[in-house]
This record gives C-alpha cells, sequence and structure tokens, in this order.
C-alpha cells in the first residue's frame, strides 16, 4: 500500500542540521517539503537567497525557491495540508516556539534539547523505543494540546544507545563509561572557531555529559502506564571534539550483568535494529561490525548506510569492569545523530502511530 | 658544586625521538653530545647531512657536524671518555645493540621498549621511581655486564603515571581505565600517511594498550630486594591517533581505595614532584592543574615546562567507578613522553646513582 | 548499439590510483576487470587480502576474490579476452613493463609518466585532443608494436589544461602563471607524513612545475602528419601540497592573444567539452562556473560530475599580463586528475579509434 | 644612552592582534603597558577576567590586573604620562575612534586599515620607508591635530614588501603576480569556522586582493615634499586561506626592470634591513634565505626571529615574466604582519621620530 505524500514543515531549515532535514527529505516516498519556517528577519526571503548552503549535495532548486514563512503567519487553527512539522531549533527558541505549534494540532518531530527530558515528552530513536511514542496521549491530556512533540536524544547519545540496546537486552549493564571524539559540524555552523581545532583537541562540550547519562537511560527505559522509568546503571561520559568535519569516534567500555563472550556480542550487534528495516531512512544494517582493528575510522564509515548505519570495532574485554567490554563506536552525527533520526521516527509514526 | 660535563653519545640520532635528544642536550649543564651513532650506512657522513631536520629549534651547527660512528667502530673496552649513552633506536635494533654496549660498560639511558619489561630492568619515570635504578646492580649480576640499561616507558604511560603516582600514594587505586588521544608525532616520521589522519581518527595503535597496563604498572611497583612487584590495580586502556602534532590528551577514570574530595586531589597533584626539583631538566611544575573547563589542549599545554609539565583539568567525580573520579590529562609525547623523560632519568642517576 | 563490455587488467591496483581504477571501473557498460597484475611478491594472492582498501566506497567483493598475476605470468601473445590495459604504475616500474604488454598487442591506457613526453606516444585528455591518439600508428610503425601506449597528463596539467583549451582555443593564449595547492593524496599512499602536513604547506612537489610547463604545451599542440607540435606560449608553475585530502585546487593567471570580456570567457567554459558528453564517464558538464566569490572549494566541488567536472570560479581581469584574466580551478585530483582521464580516454578509443 | 620607558596603552586589546600587543610588549626595553581600552561592556573589568587568551605564552599577570577603561574615560587633554598608542581596533572601530586620540595629542601606531590609504597617513615598514613618518606633520597640519596616526600595512602586504623593496632598489620592478596560502589566524578570532577550514581551502578573502596592489604600491612609494607618490608597477594577488594557524606562505612571481642572476638576487635579499638593525623589535637577519626546496614551510618557519624574519626560498627564473624571478616567501602574520610591525614602526619613532 502507498502511503500518500504528506506535507510537512522545518523549522530552523537554515542551520546545518535544517540542512540536513531539507537534503535528506528530497525526493522522500513520504514526505514533501512544503515550507519552511525562519525568523522574522528572513520572513519572505527565499530560502536559496538567506541560507548558506554547506553540503556537498547541492541545494535542491525547488526547495531553494520555497519563500521562508515567519512563526506568526500560521494562524490559529492547523493548516490542513500541514501535519508534520521537523525542529532543527536552537534549544532556547524552540522552548518557546515548538508548543505554539503543537497546540495548534502539529506533531513535532524535534532534534531540539528544550523538551527531551520532560516526563511527558518521547525521547525516541525508532529502533530502540518506537513505543514510547504513546506519550504523546499524555502529553495531549495533560498540556491540552492536539498535536505534540516528539524528540529525539543529541547526536553522541544516538550513536551511543544504538549500541548499548542489544546488548542491554541480551545481557543486561551494570554501567557504562564513555569516551567521545566528537566531529566539528556537532557544533552548528559557524561553532568553533577554526584556530581552536586545528593540530588541537577541545576537552569540553557544555552539557554533552549530562545529556549522555540522562539522555541515555531515559531512552534506554521502560514505559508503563504512561510513565517512563529510566534505565537504574549509570553513564560516566568525557566528550571531547576532534579535528573531523562529521563523525563521532566512541570509546564505550560497559559492565554487563551476565557475562559474555564477543562472538555472541558480535551477533546480537549485527542483529538489532529489524523492527525498522521497512522504513525508508533505514539503513540495510543498524549496526555494521568490523573486524578491521583500524576500523571504524570516522572518514571512511561516517557515510556507511547513507549516513544511518553504526559502524562498531575492537570489540574486546575490559580488564577492570566486572564482565567488561569495551568497543569502538562510530555514526554519523549530523545525519544518524540528528536529522536522519527525526525523520526516521516520523517514518515510524506514520507507518504505526496512534 | 658544579658536576664536570659527561660526555655522552646517541643511538638513533636521526629519528623523530633521536632529535629531541640531540635539542635538549644542547647547552646541557651536565651532558655533552660527544658521539652519535648511526647505521652502517650512515657511517662517517656529518649529521647534518643525513638528518632531515624536522624540528623547529634549528639544528646546532656544532652537533650537525659531528660524523656518524659505526656500531662497530666501538672497541671492547669502554672509551674512557663516554660513560652515558642514550638510546632512541627501534625495539628490533635496541635488542641487538644496547647490550653490546651495555656489557662493555656503558649505562644506557634507554626509550626503546625491547628491555622494559625485563625483571631486571628498571622502568623509571625519576619523580615516581628513581630508587628503581638500583636494579642495575642485579641485572650487573646476572647479565656480566659492567654497565646497564634504564629504560623509561612509552610516551602515554609516562604521562599517564605521573598523575597516577600521587593519587596511588595519597588514597590507593583500585583500577584505571583510560582513553587517549595520541599526536601524530608519537608515532615517528614518516609515520603516520598524511591521508590518514586529515579528518580522521584512528582507533588503534599497536601495542600500546598493552604498553599502559604492563608498564604503568612495574613502575608504580615496590622495590624490594632486588624485585620490582607490580601494583595490583589493573589499567584497562584505549588508544586512538588523532590529528594533532604533539601533545598526547588522556581522558583517565580511576577509583580510589579511599575516597576523597576534588580540592585534596588537586592538592595531592600540584605537589608532586618535588625530589628532582633540583635537576635541570625537571619542571618548576611536574603537574599544572587547570581550572578552565577547555584545558589542557595539546596546542596550547604541551609546551609547559618546556614540554616537561603534565597539565590536569577537568577534575570531577566518576558516577561509575567506587570512589570514583575523572580527570583530562596532558603531556608532551615527544620530550616528557620520551627524550626529556630518558635525560632527566640520567640527571638523577649522575646526582644520586649507584 | 550496445557495446559488447570488453575484458581489461589493471597495473599497479593497490596504491592509491589503482583502487580508483578498481572502483570506477565497477559496473561500468564498456568494461569488465578480468585481471590484477602485481609485483612477483603479491602474486597468487587475492586482491582484497593484499590491498589495503583506502577509499570510501566498499571494496566490491567480485574484484576482491580476483588473485593477482604476476607479469611474467601472461605469454608471448596477446590474450585474447583482454585488449586494453590500464597502468598505475610508479613512473620507473611502468617504464619496463609497460613496453612488454605494448609489444604483445595490449592497448595500455596509461597513468604513468614514463612515456608521456615520447614523440610518438599520444598524451590526451579526451575532450581535449583525443585526435592525438592516432599517433598511436606511428608508435606501432617505429616501435615495432602491435599494441600500443597512450598516456594521460599529470594530475594538475589535466585540471589546468581542461581550463586552457577553451580558452586557446577562443582566444588564443600568450602565457600561463598557475599557482597550486595540492592535496595529499596526490603523493600517493603513504605519501606525505602527517606531521609535513598538519598545519603547514610544503612549497615543492617534485618535477611537478617542469611537467606542468612541457605536458601542458604538448596536449594543448596541434597534431599534423604524425607529430604534435607543442603550443608555443610558456607555462611557469608553482606548485604547493596543503592539507587537503582530494582536489586540487589552482591559481591560473592567463594573458589571452585577443582580449575577451568575462561573460564571453564564462560562456566559452560552459560550453566546452561536448565531444565527449555522450561517453559514459564524461560528466554532464566538463567546466562548471560558479560565480560565488566563496568557490570552488576541495571539499565542496571535487565531487562535482562523479568527480569528473572541473569548476571554475572567481573570473576576473589581471591587471599584470596584457589581456589579463585570472581565475580559480578546482578538479578531483584522483578521478579527472588520474584513473577518470585514462578511462574515459579508453572510452573514446573503443568509440572511435583507429 | 637608555631610553626611558615610555608608558603606552592600547586600543582594541582584547583580540588577536591585540593579545598579540599585550604579548610582545612584556619587558620591552622602551614601553610599558599601562592603560587597556575596551569597549564600554568591558570598562571597569580586569584584562584577565574579560579576554580569552589565546596564545601559547602565558598572559602576564601584572598586564591581567589592569582594568580596561573607555574612550569616554579619556579626558579633553592628552594624559600626560602616555604619549604612544597602539591600536588593533577592527577597521569601523578604528575611523571612529583613533582621530579622538589623534587630536588629543596621543601618536596613534595602528594595525587598523581605516586610515591607511589616506595621503596625510603615513603607511609604513620600518626597514622600507620610515621616512614616511614626516608626513605626520602634514597630517597635523590639515587636520589640526597635534598627535597623528601611523599606520602599517596588512598582513600579507607587510610580508610581500620586505621582499619586494631590496629587490625594487637593486632591479627596478615591472610587475607583480602574487599568489597567498594564509593562516587561519588572520581572519581574527572567531574568524574562520572550522568546517570552513577542515580538509579544504578557501579561495577568496575580502578586500585582502586589493589591498596587496594598493598598499604595497603606496609603502613602495617616493616621499617628497609632503606627498607619497606610489610605485607604479602593478600587482595582481590571489588570495587563498588554507588551514594553518600562523604564517602566510606566498608564492610570487616578479618581472625585473633590469634582468639579474639567482645568486645577486639572494644577496641583495640577505642584506636587506640593517637600517633597523639595532631597534629591540628587529630580528637579526630580516630576510633568511633557504636554500632548501622544501622549505620555507608555515610551521616550521614562521617563528624565526621571534616572528620578526621572513624567510624566502626556492628562488628560480619565472619563463613568462620578462627578467622573470619567482620565490616563495614566509612571514608570520600575527607579528610581522600585524602587532610587530606597529612595535618596530614605534620604536624608529622614538628613536628617530620628528
Amino acid at each position: 500500500m502507498t502511503i500518500p505524500k504528506k506535507n510537512v514543515a522545518i523549522l530552523g531549515a537554515t542551520g546545518m542540521v535544517g540542512q540536513r532535514f531539507v537534503s535528506l527529505l528530497q525526493n522522500h516516498p513520504f514526505f514533501c517539503i512544503s515550507g519552511l519556517v525562519g525568523s522574522e528577519r528572513s520572513r519572505g526571503k527565499k530560502y536559496a537567497e538567506i541560507c548558506r548552503w554547506l553540503l556537498k549535495d547541492q541545494l535542491p532548486s525547488e526547495t531553494g525557491a520555497l519563500e521562508l514563512r515567519g512563526v506568526g503567519e500560521f494562524g490559529e487553527a492547523r493548516e490542513e495540508d500541514i501535519e508534520i512539522i521537523f525542529s532543527a531549533l536552537p534549544s532556547d527558541i524552540a522552548k518557546e516556539v515548538e508548543p505554539i505549534f503543537a497546540k495548534k494540532g502539529y506533531i513535532i518531530f524535534s532534534n531540539a534539547s528544550a523538551y527531551r527530558m520532560d516526563d511527558d515528552v518521547p525521547l525516541v530513536v525508532a529502533e530502540i523505543n518506537a513505543s514510547h511514542m504513546e506519550l504523546v496521549e499524555y502529553q495531549r491530556e495533560r498540556r491540552g494540546w492536539s498535536g505534540g512533540i516528539i524528540t529525539n536524544p543529541n547526536c553522541s547519545t544516538i550513536i551511543m544507545s544504538l549500541v548499548l540496546k542489544p546488548i542491554y537486552d541480551a545481557f543486561g549493564i551494570e554501567s557504562v563509561i564513555v569516551s567521545t571524539m566528537q566531529a566539528a559540524s556537532g557544533a552548528g555552523y559557524p561553532g568553533l572557531a577554526s584556530i581552536d581545532i586545528i593540530d588541537n583537541v577541545i576537552p569540553f562540550i557544555e552539557k554533552e555529559e549530562e545529556k549522555m547519562h540522562n539522555e541515555g537511560r531515559k531512552i534506554l527505559g521502560d514505559f508503563l502506564d504512561g510513565i517512563v522509568k529510566n534505565a537504574s546503571f549509570p553513564i560516566s561520559a568525557s566528550c571531547q571534539r576532534v579535528a573531523t568535519l562529521d563523525g563521532h569516534l566512541l570509546d564505550i567500555h560497559i559492565s554487563l550483568h551476565n557475562p559474555s563472550d564477543i562472538d555472541t556480542i558480535q551477533k546480537v550487534l549485527t542483529q538489532f535494529g529489524k523492527s525498522c528495516s521497512h522504513l525508508p531512512t533505514a539503513p540495510k544494517e543498524t549496526i555494521i561490525v568490523t573486524s578491521d582493528p583500524l576500523r571504524p575510522q570516522p572518514r571512511l564509515d561516517r557515510d556507511a548506510g547513507r549516513g544511518m548505519s553504526i559502524t562498531v570495532g575492537r570489540i574486546r574485554k575490559d580488564n577492570v569492569l566486572k564482565n567488561g567490554v569495551k568497543l569502538t563506536v562510530l555514526g554519523h552525527n549530523a545525519i544518524r545523530g540528528a536529522a536522519g533520526q527525526s525523520i526516521l521516527n516520523a517514518e515510524w509514526w506514520v507507518k504505526y502511530g496512534l
């Protein structure tokens, strides 16, 4: 059965993540970009004129010709032809703007951090916890909205969680220690100054370590009677920025509840993600396991599965943690870690949602 | 009391670490380079002609004019005017060549890994375990040498150990998990290909993780009756190569035996290293603790204390390990992590040795 | 009319350019890789085992399963099913090996520099001087070969010449001054050491400036009665290596014989290359002219036309040269500047050759 | 004769160039920083608190403790203890603020571009045209100021001009074509976004090419009867930004009026700059000529002469220009190309000025 294409709008379309939304939604089988919403300053201007396009793929001319709309232009009621909105807004603006649209009846798939940790807001990675989207019912009831907000975690948390989930289900997890080497694009545009990253590493990313702990436990949590009960194991993260363009690399150490050998872990990882495999943005392999000791590498592996696959390598015993295992994980921060995840979540919603 | 200058020779003087020896020994108050030993191929040629000089400081003309000697040129007996030899040889060549010189009566301060883990070979970071140098007596007895080999650990182990030692002494250590972001120069010259490191991270460095576990425990071990009893806590390392020129950055998570607050840890780190403070290559501060959350950074901090200081930042609780603390550590891999350490060890030996 | 696929072999298939041949010949409508020829050392081993694959696209499993053949394995006569050979050999080996195959009747499309400047060897960029391929007749006669060698210029010369040709034809050229900023991959693998290129520029590339002068004038030369008469204008090149992975950027200053305005130059560039537009490896646009002053950029523009398009920007008057114009040019050194050009030449040969 | 130290103030002290002023004026034999002038927003705050210090050398504690003053705090008359002011202001602010101080009687040594091309404002590189400083007399007369503004050229122009001057004097110059590879720090802080420069080159720097043409000809101009007559030869520049931290590399092609051999050119370059050699910021060698074909390199040569020496290599014939010669030139953009030049100019003024 073919799903008729749905018109969608994008909030914050000119930034790095916004451009990824624009790029990934070209020729999408479910969605069609019909609206771009910008600041009052950009209102009425053509997207191609106001956006400094930063991606390799050319800006599609049809989208480039769209005029940006202001938030104020939208009437009281939801416009009939738009149901889904993708949000790439900065957190502080998202905090104000997203509820305005949710109230009017739009479903917002948001990459912003503003509402991620609210009790009644689903924080979703479709392969992991698509069922949490049901929280929207409670959200509507509590907030009096006819639409809703569905969020995805921050980039490094998405990448980490996709690896933790199958391990958690198969063996249980006691604790996680993770050290990240994150790409420059994760800071947005302009983001980091060039003289801060040439021949350098920056050992701090604001709020990132807290997000990995908090968001990671929420998306691995159990959903019961309208409540998400966070996973109970602690996550200790150290986040660093390195001189790569795209692709976050994570060194993850896991203490398993039940011991396992490496082969079994590898199998469990490889088989993960089938629940979404028929959705258009899902990659053929959610997790690719490599046996090459020199992989994964950001430059060579970030585009696997059109940026939606996670590549895992160097699975080996950790001699410090109880039933310890350590592994190297790589994912594309701007695709799987942001816009791609929002879109995959929306695909699941369209196909199986409320 | 002034120590009369001692003539020294350098084995493997043309490589990256060899060049650092040449550079650091200029105008040294204890030592004077009188011999450079190279392969048979380079024998008789002037150092300035055969060496592709890679450092910013100009090659000193006096050393540049020295002719390289072959190993075979040295007679049976030790040459009277040379007692100390610094070795920057690759491990496989060191394995063969260093004993030849040790047998003849030379004391070799070696940066090579060949003999580091031998029971009767001291593995020394002067501020940590200078007393282990007494092992040389046992080494001489056992091997029938009149000289001896004194080694220093590999670069990332030196940097890590300098931070672990004061913590170990003050609180005890249960376990250590460390993730490294190591500089390109650590792989020697030519080392890594440029296309492997531009816009990339390489998640594997051969034998490096094993070295951090084994060497780290040996230098923190107790020395009694001619035997080094390794420290018993496990060290789990993950080693990555990033696009920096010099300066290894380490994210270290430590489980303390006795709990401590951050202030006390900071004080313990700051006060460490006094035992060597009067030696010429020792920095004013062995460990610099910074409260700037964006530091340490390789580019800004590697040259602290002329490359001999370790900079520590972001000291904070680790919520996974028992009595856990985590911190970010940076040291200059080619100075403190190699040639500078060998020289500091030799200075201690000259002043207090057997 | 469909051309039946021809089996081809690749000489030097494990290096950087060799891998590009392998990658570009996957699913090629004219060609099918049936043989990979390597050193005696690699003989009999599977390509996937012996080749450290460096490209983002995965090594195709069919090619990976091919066993490498030694040069000596080939009999006296040409093997019937192989007619065309692509050569990615280093120049000194090409000098010896290519004639062996040419003598046996193979047509070698060679990226090596060994025979480029020989009077009877065509030096070809298909869009510019495909007719020079007729030189093969003279080559056969003179050397007694039944096959032949057809070469393409070095990377930076190809990129420069594609821009010079339409300008030369339309306005005439008096002289050219060019300064290059070349990518690391142009030096092969391992090529440049990483510590030479991080935070650095290398202002010298061996023989590159001479090649741009000599090869550039040969491919723009007239072909008459079996003789190529080089174009007579001088080319002064300065070649630098910068910290990019792929994509050579050229700042070209041209003195025109007849003056022209910028618009006409732009039109002339845009219309160039139609003679090959129906060949499978030819891009839709041979030359893309951009009006964005910040373009072309290596990272954003090198993959235009699947790496076969040249992007030109910043066309403006030069106030020093007579009828001077200057422009910024970018092309993918490893695709258009090497393997892709050889293949395009071969496609032309198959379709229109002798 | 010892010159008693003069108190100086710095305008725009928190930016990249301002920090260089602060760093270079530490322990200066002529000058002592007594005032830092900032925006109204920063007024009254300590420099160490408001300035994100970006240099490797530690921020000197004495200067760090200074409170920033606002422009409005200065009274009508010049403060007696301050005579010289260094300006690192952005051009638009310099345009307004510098005249306020010049009117009150301060002599401003300005790195800003605002007044560089005004007829009555000296544009000075002390070794080249210190005598142009006499223009200040005309400037005072015309503008009714008791102080004055003395500017230095933009970074790439300073570096180029220091090489052109001795050649111009010895042989005459007909024309110059120059292609630059400029460092990231030249764009200030934050300047270029990191994702614009990793694995990339930016082929455009706003107004830079015009500055090289205009400013280069002014500082090489003749000064007679209060008028600077610009040098008459044209300069065609193409300016690119590459992934280096500091150090602009220039590929310069020069058409000489009178022909010369390479040796003579080399001699002429080496002997240049003696007129300032006794000033404290002047390097021992103004121009260092290297015969190593791989030099100059930004990373290895930018700090020569504490950042004040220019390194020239690869001097060779240019086969396009009449009496053509081409060479590779490197200078530290933030020291010789900015703050260091202003200070050197001020030293000359103090010693020999009006």
